[in-house]
């Protein structure tokens, strides 16, 4: 059985101090699939673009072992635009354009052969658009999802009524503190878990993440960049790692879910190493359990007997 | 041969959401010296205060195995004092009141007997007088130091003199990037080691600790408290645990400097746990082991073989 992953698919145009790129291959979808497809595939990949949407882009995506029956092509649309231009500190983000074209009226169709679907990745969009999705599949065992301050804020009842239907809710700190309403991470954590999610994901950035599973707690490292190219897509690569590798490896335990948080920082950390999705375009498997070792090497510590 | 401490000894005024408290026992040397009597003793104190400071205070610190000999107590002076109130993010911190007093005029006088340290901490001060401490010394063979934004901005010059002197710098996030003038922290830290300091350790505060040591990098979690009573102290106590664990163990290899963060981080999070130095009166060796364990617990990943 495949995963399944729907989101966003963009043009986007990206400024950053080091480097730019117009109507380079976006969105969440975009990213989580390429991440995911290094631990698993075919990627069943849902989402939708205009007539514009280049074909080598296409191309690039099949290439991944990613099944694009799911991708709806609007005749005469044209493909969701995103620019932003990033600062010197590269946590200072400004947001240019946001041109929603043929995204404005997606209507995610799932095909037939997706329905079945027991790992699901719920890439960043509208979470009526993500519940629609749920209503379409047979009886997923594994739910992914991602969200943002944009909808905790805009459609927090969906939101809500959202998260009690999924395994693992995928936010950052500030989201966090945002949807619990209340300062203390730990805390709020606690809070978002009464509201649903079974597992919480908290993404951190330049810190690491926090894994919430039973009645655990784990502390993921950041892998150490003293030179980050572009952050766009950091946080969708995570959630395709860190999914792509439980599909992968079939075990929902909460050991090898650490494991899977692991897997899901080094995809970011590629991610972020170079320009828009040239990170995640030609890794090798080798690479990424290298750097799964380069994490357990950065966070390791015993006392000697 | 004992661990000295050098730094601030003053009588806090702390107002949290939770609690509040005059006239407290605090100051950098105070909450450094009970995070190390854990570890070691007797420590050597070096500090100052007036004829008001109370005689309970002064019991309270020989009780820890804390040696006065070098306290000057200023005839007819009164003792630093320094309010502050915490908002209900206790990241947020509004200072009402710094008087120096006796601290104005501090120049610390290491006693004969105190100035064969081998290994130091030199708390938060004006670096002119941390200068000082370093020249009255003998050879000291481990050197560590505390720093603020406000010496890095006001006393550039003279802490990049000390920083050359030091093994150990202990800075947090944004008094790095101050430092350095760089927003990356990986990229500050290589040019912050590069002034000096063969180790460097950035506190993050909820986010955990780096050290950086030879050509390794450690990532410390911190513990995960729902509840944090008073963040007052908890850098001093981390460099007291840090410093007390080492001068314990006498190891000054990477792996057991690992350690001593995470021991560090094990006195911060009592620290923070409680009320003005509460969490740090009546510990037992055994629950900081204890703690040290729940760190590893919180970072432990391994993957199935």
């Amino acid at each position: 059985m495949s995963l399944l992953v729907v989101g966003s698919v963009g043009l986007d145009t990206v400024y950053t101090p080091f480097d730019k790129m117009e109507d380079a291959l976006g969105g969440s979808a975009t990213y989580i699939s390429l991440a995911s497809s290094y631990f698993t595939g075919p990627i069943h990949f849902v989402g939708v673009v205009g007539e514009d949407f280049p074909n080598v882009y296409i191309k690039l995506l099949e290439n991944h072992n990613i099944d694009l029956e799911g991708l709806q092509v609007i005749k005469g649309g044209k493909t969701f635009r995103w620019a932003a231009k990033y600062h010197y500190d590269l946590n200072v983000r400004d947001t240019l354009l946001t041109e929603l074209n043929v995204f404005q009226s997606f209507n995610p169709v799932i095909p037939k052969k997706f329905q079945k679907a027991q790992f699901v990745c719920l890439g960043n969009i509208d979470p009526t658009l993500q519940l629609r999705v749920l209503a379409q599949l047979e009886n997923p065992r594994f739910v992914v999802c991602d969200t943002m301050n944009y909808w905790i804020e805009g459609k927090k009842k969906e939101l809500l009524e959202l998260i009690k239907k999924v395994n693992v809710l995928i936010i950052n700190d500030s989201e966090a503190r945002l949807l619990a309403q209340e300062p203390n991470l730990i805390k709020s954590a606690k809070m978002i878990r009464e509201l649903g999610p079974e597992i919480l994901i908290i993404k951190k950035g330049e810190h690491g993440a926090l894994l919430f599973v039973e009645d655990q707690i784990f502390s993921a490292p950041a892998y150490p960049l003293e030179m980050i190219f572009d952050p766009t897509g950091a946080g969708d690569s995570f959630a395709g790692g860190f999914t792509g590798y439980l599909h992968r490896t079939q075990d929902l335990g909460p050991d090898n879910m650490k494991c899977a948080v692991i897997y899901g920082s080094a995809m970011a950390s590629f991610c972020v190493e170079k320009f828009s999705i040239k990170g995640l375009e030609d890794l090798e498997y080798l690479r990424v359990q290298d750097r799964f070792r380069e994490f357990r090497k950065l966070s390791r510590f015993d006392e000697k007997e």
